[in-house]
């Protein structure tokens, strides 16, 4: 059975050495020393590794069974759930008023990071639940707000988000779920959801429907969606729970993974609903949420890849196979480990070197979200709006592949269910689609972002990156393994650019057939840059001769790794790009 | 429910306007005209269509179940297997004399390629079986092939190949299975085996388990191993069934996929076993079939990725989502059918432009296989085992990225097994890694077969890409579309051996580190030959107005999609590889 311990060391290098949180202006950043944040981080990989960990495999195996409306969840998972709210840990970033912890967004990303890699399964539960908190945090009245938010803060109550309709997925305009008002200033909801995660299950004593549907005679397609709260048990004016509400689970969805989380076709039948926010502007509402919903699914797919790749390395320490090319390294032993191979390293380092890269990227842009929501800062909303369908894209393809290759490192033993690694790459695959399936990702940020406010976020982006290679260019070592291979990744990023803007105008195609290549290009000059900021900080710290000298030289011996071997995948993204839309466009449908 | 047309008029194209098999003077060829292959193919796609394609799914969700030490295959497996049997299709390409009809192997991979598409996990019963039997009729005395290849030939027994063990896959050597010598010439085989397909199931009277094992006091290691034969029921001298031997299926493992194929543990207690071949050089007798093997599995990478596809298009054309950037192409519609969106497209032309190209590649190297056997051509053997691995890593590899994109093209669907897409992705996964991990593919090709016979494989690659420009070149759309990026992506190739071998003689790490990357530069190339191949047959088509013109022009326009958007990672693998082995192998094992 496969484990997982918290990367807490190497969290901490990123949020002290790289990001320098707790010498941030941003409110609730001063908190955040060392020995604050590595004992929240310690803590929380104590509840993953030991109690979230040893479930994920049950999960797998059981997965929920829905018998007479009712979803039972897997062994376990009701008991695990207990502990994880009696520990606070489910509101850790909410507002004190509601119950929570009012901690840094940046916090949430890296405790999520530990309980996703554990069981991701289980911590769609309490993930689902603060989505929709914090959709009635940013848009409920007051009295909604005191009505959920203490109950879905501490998940005694948890949430959903309903939107996708068997016909429908990513364009919502098509929808037919239908709200109609009544006297009273409620609604009647009445229509189908699928693919509701945590729909029903057996551990809340409420669950709070957030469903998107179009009150009759509104504005046609997306114009026309409204967003409202569906309880599955009323609530009564003094916070009881009365009846049940018209909401039900008509079928759980057999799935690739993700078995422990229960995927519900949602029926409802003149559920009654409150409108949540103003009427009509239901996907503004939605957007609203958008840019943290994905991030934490970026974060998932790393922390797919931070668990597989764990497992890996043990394997390839433990697995006696073959000899090393330049002589035994195990004289004494029948053969030498698999981590001695030159192939096998090749694959190893590709995670590592992903999965380091990838943390430093998720925490930046948590980090940005913090300075957008709690500093008001405006270039941070727009640069992390800008990276957003990056780190939700690029994190999830990339953190899917290093499943795989972490699975082929078991050779024949990683398609056996019993050794867990293929459920890290089942599990992994689903987060490469729902919250926008990722050419969605590319076209958001190709047609939208790029040309946001006049571009001026990517120039933003480009301005830190040159900054960063001029500040620290006399750096000799710095620059030649890391300044230089970001300088010309990032030449290749603004070449796409201006292809785009060159193109674009005259042929939008010509964008869009290269958008999921500049998602992947500008992916990898974002950890490009990660990385060139970790070298530097690595390298600080062993001039320093404080802390670990040996972990700040394998960071750069990681960081060395991506810039070499990784980072030249930018040149192949231009080529692609530059290749515009005519073999992508010529074809006749028919003619496929 | 996933459906599967047999790629037919594809197949055609390739045997006959590129391949040109009737016109080869390779023994059998001569028969393959038009009318015979279609007549062939077409038959094997319906049963591929009709018979086995609707049983993926029963494969998948009911798997094989063992009770009292008997395995039962899903419903309708046995009586399929009747059908496939009564077809004569196990034995299309075994000898007459026992029964098979002698077509040439080419005919043998092309109708694999249906079945395989259509229910991997049933196809692999007869695989595994027509394995064991080409073992018997390369290696087996007069008495052993009139004993088993003619039930074999029909499948009325099938056949096993028994390798791995629990700490043992790719290094065989560690093997602990004996064979202790009997009196009467006969072994008693002790062990146990792991990940043996069709190990044990009740469609066949009697299975024949071919098992390598150690002779105790033979040499150390893989030169003292030594094949067997041993049947599940002893074969009295009249050819009937006798008592059962000491071979049974103590476990059946739960996999990620091919469910419906029952990978059994094999305990082997005392059971009677034959010597086939000589003493110690079992591993030998392994390797003489290992290229057609290889170049089985890598058909499945490409059968998953095929029927993968066709469902992908055809749900692209279906499914109705959002409009063209360009204008709607559905007015009268809610939406526009996905297909219509550039990403989508690229997408498809991903998978598209791969298995046809695969497929020619595949097609190709199964010639080479009957030049070699069948016309005792050297140079084709040489050029065929060169390029085996990269048939075997590169065509899996790619095919099951192939298969990740068609279920991405499904968004949500793609992930609930109601559709079948995740099927075909679980069921392509274990391709990668049987039959040799694809790592070892790799290491195959750059440790071993490179150099082979002093390079000279390699150098007539090179020299058939070289004169099929030089013939062509004259053709100028064929030159700027398909042999300019030929070139380029050639000349990358050659500097990667070029690299390897400055710097492999040296430190052999070096060209290891580059191994996976050589693999695919070289499967790029090779991709690229055919394409280019391709694009001159289809182009001489056109103009000469005979055929389907319209599957001509596609035929073009896809392969300038392969060249322009694909070719190109050629530069990024070279550029991976000319990096060396210091970022890979610079690490302590411990510094991971």
């Amino acid at each position: 059975m496969p484990s997982y311990t918290a990367p807490t060391k190497d969290m901490d290098f990123i949020l002290h050495n790289v990001l320098k949180v707790s010498e941030q202006d941003t409110p609730g950043y001063a908190d955040l020393d060392r020995d604050f944040t590595s004992a929240i981080l310690e803590e929380a990989g104590k509840l993953a590794s030991e109690v979230l960990a040893p479930l994920n495999v049950v999960g797998d195996t059981e997965g929920c069974v829905l018998e007479n409306g009712v979803v039972r969840t897997p062994t376990g998972f009701k008991d695990a759930f207990e502990q994880v709210k009696a520990g606070g840990w489910t509101g850790i970033d909410l507002p004190e008023e509601y119950g929570g912890q009012n901690m840094p967004y940046i916090m949430y990303t890296a405790v999520g990071e530990t309980s996703s890699a554990a069981n991701q399964a289980f911590t769609m539960y309490q993930g689902l639940t603060h989505g929709a908190a914090s959709a009635i945090l940013a848009h409920g009245s007051e009295e909604q707000k005191n009505t959920y938010l203490p109950k879905m803060t501490s998940c005694e109550w948890t949430g959903t988000m309903n939107l996708t309709e068997p016909h429908c997925g990513t364009d919502l305009g098509l929808m037919r779920t239908k709200a109609v008002p009544q006297d009273d200033g409620s609604f009647k909801i009445s229509g189908q959801k699928i693919f509701i995660s945590a729909g029903e299950h057996d551990m809340a004593d409420n669950i709070i429907h957030l469903v998107l549907a179009k009150i009759p005679g509104g504005p046609e397609g997306i114009k026309g969606v409204s967003l409202f709260i569906v309880p599955k048990f009323m609530v009564n004016e003094d916070g009881s729970l009365g009846a049940r509400n018209g909401a039900s689970c008509g079928k759980i969805e057999e799935k690739m993974g993700i078995h422990g989380n229960s995927t519900c076709v949602m029926n409802y039948d003149e559920a009654t609903g409150y409108l949540l926010g103003e009427e009509h502007k239901g996907m503004r509402a939605m957007f609203t949420m958008m840019n943290e919903a994905r991030i934490g699914v970026g974060m998932q797919g790393l922390a797919q890849a931070e668990v597989a790749y764990q497992n890996a390395l043990e394997y390839a320490k433990d697995r006696l196979q073959g000899r090393a090319v330049t002589g035994d390294e195990n004289p004494d032993g029948p053969a030498d480990p698999l981590i001695v191979h030159p192939d096998i390293r090749r694959n190893l380092l590709d995670q590592k070197s992903f999965v380091e890269g990838g943390r430093a990227f998720l925490l930046w842009g948590s980090q940005m979200i913090d300075q957008s929501h709690r500093g008001g800062d405006e270039a941070a909303e727009g640069l992390v709006s800008l990276l957003t369908p990056i780190i939700k894209g690029f994190l999830t393809d990339e953190g899917y592949d290093m499943t795989v290759q972490a699975q082929q490192v078991y050779g024949g033993h990683g398609y056996i269910e019993e050794w867990g690694m293929s459920q890290f790459t089942r599990d992994a695959r689903i987060a490469m689609i729902y919250e926008g399936a990722n050419g969605v990702q590319a076209l958001d940020l190709v047609g939208r972002k790029l040309a946001q406010d006049g571009g001026k976020h990517v120039m933003a982006f480009f301005d830190l990156v040159k900054s960063f290679i001029k500040e620290n260019e006399g750096n000799e070592a710095l620059k030649a393994d890391f300044l230089d291979p970001l300088k010309e990744a990032s030449k290749h990023l603004q070449a796409a650019g201006m292809f785009f803007m060159q193109n674009g105008m005259k042929n939008p195609n010509a964008a869009l057939a290269g958008s999921y290549d500049f998602m992947h290009l500008f992916g990898h000059v974002c950890l490009g840059l990660m990385w060139a900021q970790m070298g530097k900080a690595a390298m600080d710290a062993v001039e320093s001769g404080e802390g670990d000298t040996a972990f700040y030289k394998t960071k750069i011996a990681t960081g060395r790794y991506y810039m070499k071997r990784r980072l030249p995948a930018t040149s192949m993204h231009l080529t692609r790009i530059e290749s515009g839309a005519d073999t992508v466009m010529e074809l006749e449908a028919e003619a496929f």
